[in-house]
């Protein structure tokens, strides 16, 4: 089987947790050639786990490899838009964490960019890969659960200091407009969008409740979709969470309730059917996306237009949000 | 002890199934005299329920009875209006089941009879005597929880032919704005204005799921309270519900959790104390309050004023909500 040979830009928290067990499981599909970070060790550390490779500490660098078919983008959200056209320029099919970009019309920019070449572009937005929500709107679609009326999910965390994502200092003191929301929410609103079509904006309320993790940390959302459903999508990155904050989507005949990678399926209140997606990783599956595009000319699931729609719809509810 | 003697006007389910076991409680401060409903026999099923006392079938027999200290009245919401003003003009103390009135201008109405009468008038909002909530805003006072955050309740119930309240014609075929979220939706508004001063309106959504239960079965409120709190108050009463649908109240050092009459305290995420107020019971509470204001010529918790409040808070999220 061929191999693309990829470069990894970025060996944060997304690059060592979340990329490189899926990259493991595509021994077959990708060899890692060279990874970059500006902080050596971080570069170093990283480069050990993938058995010795080499390492680069400024990105142009690794850029420049004519042996890299392909980088991923694990990066500060500022630097996605610079980074991901610098690659595009010097040839490389571009994987980049989402959000796609720090704001919207960095998000264009990439949007146009991807529209002009040839080259495949993919965002990494897991949630567009995770087969619960295609299950979801599978089981939608064959109409088991009816009309539906309302959805309804919590995302509730509260960020402490002993949190991973809460140490790095480029989340806490963003630089990105909405933080923590704009860096998570974009993962709820693709959940939606995968199941749901025609999202509508109705209103939204915002709020910063602890200012060490940035100036917002609160955002609940209500939206519509198609054929008259009532959306409720209320996060918070400040607040304690207590058990049962599903997915919750009621209709007219049942309900379905997912929670993580698992489906459950109601005929009115009764449980009916589960499934369960815990083997389908979205990671490893979007790195699939990506490898087949490269191969076969093909095209991916979440290119960066897919990505943008999810970010225009956070700055939307965080543009328009009443302030409490 | 002195007896205050009562007259019941409306024998549905309000007076047989809330009030009834109530006043059985409270022998010994109401005999209940008198008993009305324009539907002969079951004016006849609650006369015999309180040991066969009389019932006639016009209200105005029962206020032109001499006898009779003070009235009950737990009719459709419509006739709230007119039967509590003539009660008064008849010299009767009034206990009326919420909400006040079917709209504001008979609501107004009735606050300014009100404030001519030396009477007793009080509004049955069951909610405005719970202790559970009581005791929330106490342990709030107590500082326990932190500076409060996010409030967020859903109360979704799915009501369904075999519901005793759906079997009423004047909730289904509702004359009063609102329907069944009028008359429920005032108990979680009176619920969050036991616990939270500075109530504020901020934006709402309202649907109708269900066409057989009126011509709006759905809304979803956002609010906000003292010191920033952000409130969210999701009610429908054609959606099915799940577990866990308690009223949250997230503070920076913990958490309330009150889920009926039961109320739990949390530090961070830890449970730390319990409270329960089963025996407790609102329906109770309210005719001793009433039994004590005309005894010794006192002022009750919730007089017409207070539930006019409640009814305006409801009218508003009903008047300025989208429409999904």
């Amino acid at each position: 089987m061929e191999k693309i040979k990829l470069g990894i830009i970025g060996c944060g928290i997304a690059a060592n947790d979340l990329h490189y067990p899926a990259l493991r499981k595509l021994e077959d599909k990708f060899e890692v050639r060279l990874v970059c970070n500006h902080t050596e060790p971080k570069a170093q550390k990283l480069a050990k786990k993938f058995g010795e490779i080499p390492y680069v500490i400024d990105y142009h660098d690794l850029l420049q490899n004519k042996a890299i078919d392909a980088v991923d983008i694990a990066l500060p959200i500022e630097l996605n838009h610079q980074v991901s056209r610098d690659a595009i320029k010097a040839g490389k099919h571009v994987i980049v964490e989402k959000p796609l970009a720090k704001n919207l019309k960095q998000g264009r920019k990439l949007v146009n960019i991807e529209k002009q070449t040839d080259l495949v572009t993919l965002t990494a937005e897991n949630f567009h890969y995770k087969p619960v929500y295609q299950k979801a709107r599978e089981l939608i679609e064959e109409n088991l659960i009816g009309n539906i009326s309302i959805v309804r999910w919590n995302i509730f965390n509260n960020l402490r200091p002993d949190n991973k994502y809460y140490k790095t200092r480029w989340r806490r003191e963003h630089k990105h407009p909405g933080g923590y929301i704009t860096d998570g929410g974009v993962h709820f609103i693709a959940g939606i969008r995968e199941i749901f079509d025609d999202y509508r904006f109705v209103s939204s309320v915002k709020k910063s409740i602890n200012p060490a993790i940035g100036n917002v940390d609160t955002l609940f959302i209500k939206f519509s979709a198609e054929k008259g459903i009532l959306g409720n999508l209320n996060i918070s990155y400040s607040t304690n969470s207590y058990s049962n904050e599903k997915l919750v989507i009621n209709g007219t005949k049942g309900s379905i309730i997912i929670e993580g990678n698992h489906l459950k399926l109601f005929h009115k209140n009764v449980l009916t059917e589960e499934f369960d997606f815990s083997n389908h990783n979205g990671y490893t599956l979007e790195f699939e996306d990506f490898y087949e595009a490269i191969i076969n000319n093909g095209k991916v699931k979440c290119p960066f237009r897919e990505s943008y729609k999810d970010l225009a719809i956070i700055m939307e509810a965080l543009n328009k949000a009443k302030t409490i």
